[in-house]
C-alpha cells in the first residue's frame, strides 16, 4: 500500500530541511503542496508529478493527495515550518486516519525567526495565529489575554494579510495593558530565507508597515532585554 | 576569527538534523555537549576533540564552547530539540555576544512527540517547562492557569526529575479545573528515538508512572479529539 509523507519543510531552503525530510521528498511519486511552498524546493522534483494549489484551497489539497495515495502512489504534502503547527497534518487525519501515514517534523517559524534573532523563547513560550478566518476573533483575543497575563514570550503567526490590516495592532494593544513598552519585540520576514529582514524594535515603537504575511512576530516577556544587536531572554542561570 | 554555531539536534537521530546541523558539526573541531546528547551523535564526532559534562553543569559547559572559540577553534555546542528553547543559546549570549555566533535551529520535543501522536499541536500552543531548578514555582503555576484559562494545546517539559516527583500531578489538577477530564493527552518518552515508548489516554487517566525526565507530554484544547489512535486538534476547516 502506498503511503502519504506529511513533510515540514522548515524555511524551505535547503540547510532547513532534515534528512528525513529529503529521502520522503526523495521516496514519493507525487509531490502536493501551495505554489509559494513547492517553489522553493522545485529543485528537488525533477521527474515528480506535482500537485499545486494556491492559498485557501487547503482541503482540495488534501483530499487530491489521499487520492495519490488510495491510487497506489507514494506521495508528499509538504507545509513550510512544522506540518502539526498551523500545517497539514490534522486536516489529513481529520480527513483520512485509515490510510498510512508519516508526519515528518519541521522547524516551524517560531524558530527560524528565533534563531536570527539571538535567543528570545528561551523560556515558556506560546504561538498564537492572528487569521481569523477559521477562528473567531473573541477565541484569539482571549488567546492573547491569557499568554500576555501568563508572561509567556509571544510568537505571533500569520499576523496581516490584505484582508486583516488591523488585527496585529489590536494584538499588541491587548499584550500592552500587561507588558512594559519597552518589552523588546523581533519582526523576521522570510526568516532563513533570501531576503529576509529583521528589525528589532520595542512594544512602543513597532512600525507595522514592517510586517506582513510571511512575517513572524516575538514579543519578549518581563525579563527579556536586547544586547548587541541580539534578542535575549533568560532561562534564570545564576552568572 | 572562530565561530561558535550554537546547535539543535532534535531527537538526536540522524534523520532528524537539519543539512545545517550537520555542515555545522562537519566544519567545528570541537563540540561541546551534554554527555547524553553527545551519545547520540557520537558517530559524528570521529577526530574532533569533545567537552561533554553531565547534567545541571550547563554554564561551565558554556563558558569552555566561549573558551575554546577565543583560542581560535570553530566550535559546537549541541542542545536536543532546538538550542533557543530550555538550551544553550541564551545563556551563551549572556555570557559574550562579541564573539561570532550562529543558532542553528533543530526540531523541538513538542513537536517530536506530536509527529508520533498525530496531530495534537496543530491550533494555538504553549510549552511550559516543570523544572523549578531555575523558575520559582509560582511562576510556573502562574503560567498553567493562564495557558489552561486561554485554551492553548499545552506541552509540557521537564515534566518529572529524581528531586520533582509531584509537580507533574499539580500541573494536572491544575489544567482539570479548566478542561473537561475526557480531553486527550498525549504522553511520549523517547520521542523519535530508538525505544520511543507513546501512550494515549486523557486528563483523568493519566497513569503518572509512564512519565519521567525525557518525556514530554501534550494536553489537547477544548476541540482535541482521538481517532483511530491519533490526537488531532483541529484547524476549523469545515469538511
Amino acid at each position: 500500500m502506498a503511503k502519504l509523507y506529511i513533510v515540514g519543510i522548515g524555511s524551505g531552503k535547503r540547510e532547513d530541511l532534515t534528512i528525513r525530510a529529503l529521502e520522503c521528498i526523495d521516496a514519493s511519486k507525487v509531490i502536493v503542496g501551495y505554489t509559494h511552498y513547492i517553489k522553493l524546493i522545485e529543485d528537488l522534483l525533477t521527474g515528480k508529478e506535482v500537485y499545486q494549489t494556491p492559498m485557501k484551497s487547503e482541503v482540495e489539497r488534501c483530499r487530491a493527495a489521499i487520492k495519490y495515495v488510495r491510487e497506489g502512489l507514494d506521495t508528499a504534502i509538504v507545509s513550510s515550518g512544522d506540518p502539526g503547527l498551523y500545517g497539514m497534518a490534522g486536516l489529513i487525519l481529520e480527513l483520512d486516519s485509515s490510510i498510512d501515514i508519516e508526519v515528518v517534523p519541521g522547524i516551524s517559524a517560531a524558530f527560524l525567526a528565533a534563531a536570527s534573532l539571538g535567543a528570545p523563547l528561551m523560556h515558556d513560550f506560546c504561538t498564537i495565529s492572528l487569521s481569523d478566518l477559521l477562528t473567531p476573533w473573541e477565541v484569539i483575543e482571549k488567546r492573547l489575554e491569557s499568554a500576555a497575563l501568563g508572561d509567556f514570550v509571544i510568537a505571533l503567526y500569520n499576523p496581516k494579510s490584505h484582508s486583516r490590516v488591523t488585527n496585529m495592532e489590536r494584538a499588541i494593544e491587548i499584550i500592552s495593558k500587561y507588558r512594559s513598552p519597552k518589552t523588546p519585540v523581533g519582526i523576521v520576514k522570510n526568516a532563513r530565507r533570501d531576503g529576509e529582514v529583521k528589525t528589532i524594535t520595542t512594544l512602543e515603537n513597532i512600525n507595522y508597515d514592517d510586517i506582513d504575511m510571511l512575517t513572524t512576530v516575538i514579543i519578549g516577556n518581563s525579563n527579556t532585554f536586547i544586547k548587541d544587536g541580539y534578542i535575549i531572554t533568560p532561562r534564570g542561570y545564576n552568572i
